[in-house]
């Protein structure tokens, strides 16, 4: 791993790079996210998707909560080898913490967003269950 | 235009929005880059795809020298609102400066990045035609 990411310009941006992710079965973009190099090796240690988060300071994986866990299938570099392109197979059906398949569930439409999915659930049931 | 660019939020990254790029045909992921709000507005505007270089401080269109231009298909906005998806019609097959349909043309494999795409261009032949 340590030969791999030094293959990656994690510098342009203070330790991250951006990262696409595309459902392996649809083609689907599911959302953009970052990684630290730290996420980067766990991501290909365990398999399993892992980001770091700017506000929390951290790594998380996609799901911690909701189950929709984001299991790893790709990795592309880009020409600058400073943007991933990661392909996952979603388990659960919905990367979005909205509930959607993907978080690019709004289209621009005569200069309107409107919703073009399905939610697969619904977020007030998945992250404030407290009982 | 004015409208819609409210409902983005082009400070997170200091007036800039990353933008995903998707093959509106084929569903491959092309690029990644950046728009501020000339940008987005001369997109909307032209229907052309119309980034912000950073490195270059000015907007521009790819394609500019290569006649690879990208035809506009449709906007998505994600939950944070921070982040577009733009699919396109891509003129001349190929997203990449170096020739190939997609920047993301180098995948991981065994510790690894190999070419798995086939150039559509010389990039040689493109951009040092001084003649």
């Amino acid at each position: 791993v340590s030969h791999v990411d030094q293959m990656i310009d994690f510098d342009k941006l203070g330790g991250l790079v951006p990262v696409i992710v595309q459902d392996d079965a649809t083609g689907a973009v599911l959302m953009m996210a970052y990684m630290n190099r730290e996420a980067f090796a766990e991501t290909l240690r365990t398999g399993r998707v892992c980001y770091f988060s700017r506000s929390r300071d951290r790594c998380w994986r996609c799901g911690e909560e909701s189950g929709t866990v984001q299991e790893l299938r790709g990795v592309y570099v880009d020409c600058d080898a400073d943007t991933l392109l990661v392909t996952v197979r979603q388990v659960g059906g919905a990367a979005c913490h909205e509930g959607y398949p993907s978080c690019f569930f709004r289209r621009l439409e005569d200069q309107e967003l409107t919703i073009v999915a399905r939610r697969v659930f619904d977020p007030n049931e998945v992250y404030h269950q407290k009982s």
